[in-house]
């Protein structure tokens, strides 16, 4: 299935933090076709470093998560209309510091809005609403795609008909900030990042790789890390009594960190970092119960067993907000050693979880 | 209690590299008494950023176990001596990296050897030998300490009556492997390291920071940065929609990175982590137990359940392999949020245990 990346345009956009950003480009891309009530329609949504290219062949390379979406896939290309767009912030064509600046002619860099998730995903209402579409059949991602689908729940209740959150978190812990705040401290410590104005020069690059390298180690498991590397060394018999790369692992970090350099802009790695940290549905109410207190979709939540980066405690918060609420809402930890990647890779579980979840939604809505 | 460091010079050290340094100090403290048989000292092993500066007050500052050690503590100086070094390739008075090389009269830097564990212990036997002590009454540490500890009880069986591996592993996993590589690479990316040349000039201080500060969470448990952290702000009331430290985390781990750059320096960061890295008992023998097939000491083994750094899965291994050469082993997984800093600041339980112990190991020895 060979796909396309389009793009709107929006005037502008108000956002959390009071700014405005004008105009506004959406990236995305669809499979499948629209029905004619427009009911079948699922919104996936990105984690960190994805974007709009979820699904199908593009540019000769498959999408994020072509293991999950196409034809008889867990979310059925010939049953649903599926779409994606890239986050607001991003850096693969939707707007983001590296975008150009109408005012000035020049990329953004730091003088770019803090953005959050509550404005990415009210970017991807307008995306929807230009695309004539009145009720989301489904929204759902992994990671941060999790925390867009728990924010279009709680803001756009009449918009959704269910969502399905995997692998994700009602608000940033004090750990996963951390983990995000070093990554940050990576980049803006490499002296290239020079305050984001490095657009015509040379990027971060090493700033930007250790940060990934990072990101990597949380992604993993121990065990799968273990079962993956071991203490397999790389290219020798014996140590190297040296400071090259003895082991795998390291190999795999420093390839894995130098590649992200050249498909992952650094100052989107900042903004999308921070919209994460920001992120607290509980922020301002008295209870998890009472921040999911409009919510009228039902959940399909997803965690797993060795996800050490979005535990399950996390997922399970959610739960019982929402069933405190008297929603619908599954719940299953699924059986992985692949830690939090395992909603990309460990698929087998995950898609006849989700494809009966949209077939009962799908059947019990009212159909046009 | 006020303490002095004193120091010892040695000729020369073999390497397990197969190279050889020459001289090579060691600074050391000693509290308490060494008696008449010489049968009560102990040997206290230090984690990857201790030094020699274990218990009591020097130049104005407790020791960094100052609450295990001291009269009437877990390690009860009015009963024993107790020795602590600072480890080889350290940068607190035993030759490392920083170091003169007496060849060109200029610091190591980079052209000092890479060192193991068993060099670290090496030099520790030539001290103990100094001293006069032929058999330890044990040999304790946390971490990196409680790889050194194993590494005493397998290469030198007849000098150790006991050892005390805390929150250990008998070798580096590929995740503690891949941690210790992104702080390397942290530092080694910023071009103020230069190769290892700064010492006539600026430090990689950025570089050493952000390794800090990922050695920082490493360090904690999720729930602990919970409980200290939260997602309070830092000196404001909202979200600052900036890139200034929005979260008190984010403070915190900033701070600890920028104070560490005061005290440590950054290639002797590079070798005491590849040391660790390279650790591995197991390494050449068919399985745990045969490579435990000499050691003789008796054996206390602790670690704590909310450590994810150095899992009790991995004191496990070490006590069944030493449980399967019939050899006297307690352990214990003591209960603590701590995470792995627990070994340091969650020292009742562990302090209990140590002492009784380390009494019915004094008692049941030969004395002199």
């Amino acid at each position: 299935m060979i796909v396309e990346t389009q793009s709107v345009r929006f005037d502008s956009i108000s956002l959390d933090s009071g700014a405005t950003l004008a105009p506004v480009d959406v990236a995305y891309q669809t499979y499948g076709r629209l029905n004619a009530p427009k009911s079948n329609a699922i919104l996936i949504l990105h984690a960190f470093s994805g974007d709009a290219h979820a699904a199908g062949i593009y540019e000769g390379k498959p999408g994020w998560w072509d293991n999950m979406i196409g034809p008889g896939k867990g979310f059925d290309t010939e049953k649903y209309f599926v779409i994606c767009s890239n986050v607001l912030g991003g850096c693969r064509g939707t707007t983001g510091p590296a975008s150009l600046n109408p005012a000035t002619g020049c990329p953004y860099a730091m003088s770019f809005p803090v953005i959050t998730i509550g404005d990415m995903v009210r970017l991807q209402k307008m995306l929807v609403d230009h695309l004539g579409i009145e009720k989301l059949l489904s929204v759902c991602g992994g990671s941060m795609g999790g925390m867009q689908a728990l924010e279009w729940a709680v803001r756009y209740p009449d918009s959704v008909a269910s969502s399905i959150p995997i692998a994700a978190t009602a608000r940033h812990s004090a750990q996963q900030i951390a983990f995000n705040e070093v990554g940050r401290q990576a980049i803006m410590s490499d002296p290239d990042w020079n305050e984001g104005n490095y657009y015509d020069g040379k990027p971060p690059a090493r700033g930007l790789s250790v940060a990934r390298m990072i990101g990597h180690i949380t992604y993993m498991s121990d065990d799968s890390m273990r079962e993956k590397f071991g203490r397999r060394l790389r290219g020798k018999d014996e140590f190297g009594y040296d400071f090259s790369v003895d082991f795998e692992v390291e190999s795999y970090l420093r390839y894995r960190g130098s590649q992200f350099v050249n498909r992952f802009d650094a100052n989107s790695y900042l903004y999308i970092t921070k919209a994460m940290d920001y992120f607290d549905l509980v922020n301002g109410f008295a209870s998890p119960a009472e921040a999911f207190r409009n919510v009228t979709a039902r959940f399909l939540i997803l965690s797993f067993t060795s996800d050490w980066l979005y535990p399950s405690y996390q997922s399970q918060e959610i739960v019982r907000a929402l069933r405190s609420r008297n929603l619908d809402v599954a719940y299953c930890e699924l059986p992985s050693n692949y830690g939090h990647d395992a909603f990309l890779v460990d698929v087998g579980e995950q898609t006849e979880l989700i494809r009966g979840f949209l077939a009962r939604t799908f059947r019990e809505r009212p159909q046009g």
